[in-house]
């Protein structure tokens, strides 16, 4: 009988190993990104899982002899010597003569559209977005979301070593946090259920058993209108702390989060920051503003007229991400004590004038990518609140448990993955920063 | 203006650091999680992020005087002096004389059940689950999600150092992975979508791009029976890998992530195991049984009918743990070569017998935990098994670019994290393992 003791073997080498075994002979997997003919030899270009490898093939090599069943697109297993020579800007980079080729599969057809230059040439978003299957194949394409993955690591990294308990809630759940129409109804056996807004109720009722906890999820908004902004199911990071002295800890938290992600990117994910030429942003403090003085500064210095007293249009956060970058040379600004009205129910009114929240926004070049603020622990008010705004009191029975069973003072946030992306990497569309977006005429693929 | 710079500082002092400040000043923050009167002095529990310590409240300690306000399950802020004593089996610990209590939240009722015992006694599963934002509070009932969140956090170590891609793929899908009606279905903007039951073709087409990758995220399966097994939502943990050898390779990967996940559990997770009083499963090497070997062994040894020639039975799998425990002192066991019939179309036949797959299950304690297997890489083969099963191949053009333009040899498996942690856990029941079960019957909290 066979035993699999899960000893892993080494795979074939990366590219990025090539060094060490210059003058020596290797083998390595990949897919062959692009073929070059040239007079005499070819060059072989191997896409590996984060990399791509220059090869040459030349009949002085070996006596291994190219065929034309060896195209673009299959996956090969290429075994050669390793040689230094210099890239287009003289740096020493290496290549591997090739001395055997043993192609382990085949594609049907050839590429429909040119995924093996630097980038996406003329191939327009929905055409990228329908042949996903193969245009992340383009590298600067899955870079984007090895930053990506980046991005949600060091969010979680962080919020691990502040002794954050990583949670997975429902999905599926009986009321939606944000209330409102845009929530996707589901059929459950008769029962009528919904698709999560926010992870919300779970983050606060964990707060009660864990203090500090956080959630990399999707959550789902039925958006109707189509923009450039809005998905309807996107990735949410969310933390939720207790035994908070104000709002300023969860702001703080934020921001020690993001410095952290951004470095981590450049430790890890050099590559790929590279390749998408990024302008990373440096942080040493985040500039904080009210609601009230934003609006003030909107109508004074960009004689901007008011039209929605309570909250932004996204023409005004782009005018105050251009004031925080002038002012203080920062990409980013906090936008605090929104307007009660527009906040949720479960939104901490300011004891000073409970007109006003307490609450923030985070804008990062010209979008709100975080909403989060403290939030109400005492049984009483958060009931009152909830009559106030007519809602049923006894459809809340198990969130309100958390209150009225002690609730330490409690604040979170959400940070959309997507839209952090995609200002971080200079997009002007989420879907660019977005595997396999959703959108009201989009499902597939 | 104020500025917000995301240096954290360090909280209130957690139990486990006690020791540091022997006979010092400490502030310590938490619930009141127990109060036990005594002859002139008080026992107070405190209940901390992963923790309880006991604290003492006497007059002598300082001019602070208790009052009634101060319940259990108010939170709090206490301030002390740490004194080393022994707790009843004589080992060293460290307690807090209280010198004051400052009350950050008090409850609006007391507990309606008993939460602050070591465990939850006598309350039937179907209260604790109604009761979840309080019956988690309960040390031992939240001690199970936090080794929970040592599983997860164990599997995605382990992958990450295999150079695997983490994704995040969409819950909301054109179709379904495992065919069949157990698919929840949405009306999304007038079109019928459904729920993911599995991110299979995510997996596949996305080895296109990173070859490794995986994800640890919720499915969904509308699941019309109710057992202690099953459940409508749970969170699986799937992989899928590229240029691999044989289905062995995935198996190995398994075998060496579940390997990994058992140290990092003793490590970091010990306080959990310990109150869980956790057998915990050693692995040297997993032993591998054919599926039709498996129910050889179970006619001629177990002495069973069988009635299902394409599947195991829930009992049968019962008995080849049972008999992967007595013969090879193994908690776990691999089931390999699964019937054609009863695995999904992207499943690979064996060249060598096509009535049966390259596929495998692991069972453990008494229960499948994973199915996995090699995928079919070649688009003519995929597309004739899917003809052969009158499916519509025009329906999964975009998952078939993959196929068509290049796919590796492959395969993957997917693990469900709740049955995992049920398992090493040792309940009978799935919902013990779940922080927020979706069933037939229940949707809340």
């Amino acid at each position: 009988m066979d035993r699999i003791d899960g000893i892993i073997q080494k795979g074939a080498v990366e590219p990025d190993e090539l060094a060490a075994h210059e003058n020596g002979i290797v083998t390595i997997e990949g897919f062959i990104h692009r073929i070059r003919e040239m007079t005499g030899f070819s060059f072989v270009i191997i896409r590996t899982k984060r990399d791509v490898v220059q090869c040459i093939y030349a009949p002085e090599f070996s006596d291994f002899r190219w065929n034309e069943n060896i195209v673009e697109n299959c996956s090969v297993k290429i075994t050669g010597k390793v040689v230094a020579s210099q890239d287009a800007k003289g740096n020493k980079r290496y290549e591997i003569q090739i001395h055997n080729v043993e192609v382990l599969s085949t594609p049907k057809e050839p590429m429909p559209i040119v995924i093996n230059k630097k980038q996406l040439d003329n191939v327009p978003l929905d055409t990228n977005l329908t042949m996903r299957p193969i245009t992340l194949r383009n590298p600067k394409e899955r870079a984007i979301f090895k930053v990506q993955e980046g991005i949600a690591r060091g969010f979680r990294e962080f919020l691990m070593q502040n002794e954050f308990t990583e949670i997975r809630t429902p999905k599926i759940v009986f009321a939606g946090a944000e209330g409102g129409a845009n929530i996707f109804k589901l059929d459950y056996f008769g029962k009528k259920v919904y698709l999560t807004q926010s992870p919300q109720f779970y983050k606060q009722m964990l707060v009660g058993v864990y203090e500090r906890v956080f959630e990399i999820g999707p959550v789902f908004r039925a958006e109707h209108h189509d923009t450039s902004r809005h998905l309807n199911e996107y990735i949410s990071m969310d933390f939720e702390m207790g035994f908070i002295n104000s709002f300023y800890d969860i702001m703080n938290m934020e921001t020690g989060a993001l410095k952290y992600i951004l470095e981590l990117l450049k430790k890890e994910y050099s590559k790929e920051l590279e390749l998408l030429q990024v302008k990373m942003p440096e942080i040493t403090e985040i500039p904080v503003i009210r609601f009230k003085d934003a609006k003030d500064i909107i109508v004074n210095k960009y004689k901007k007229k008011i039209t929605d007293f309570n909250d932004f249009e996204p023409e005004e956060e782009q005018l105050m991400c251009d004031y925080a970058k002038k002012q203080f040379n920062s990409d980013f600004i906090f936008v605090t004590h929104y307007p009660s009205k527009k906040r949720p129910f479960y939104a901490m009114d300011d004891p000073e004038d409970p007109e006003y929240t307490l609450s923030f926004d985070l804008l990062f070049r010209g979008m709100e990518i975080t909403t989060g603020g403290q939030r109400i622990h005492d049984y009483d008010m958060q009931v009152e609140k909830m009559k106030s705004r007519g809602m049923k009191v006894e459809d809340f029975e198990s969130y309100l448990m958390f209150h009225k069973y002690g609730a330490p003072p409690h604040g979170g946030l959400g940070l959309g993955l997507e839209r952090l992306t995609m200002n971080l990497l200079g997009f002007k569309n989420v879907r660019n920063a977005t595997m396999f977006p959703r959108d009201i005429n989009r499902v597939t693929p």
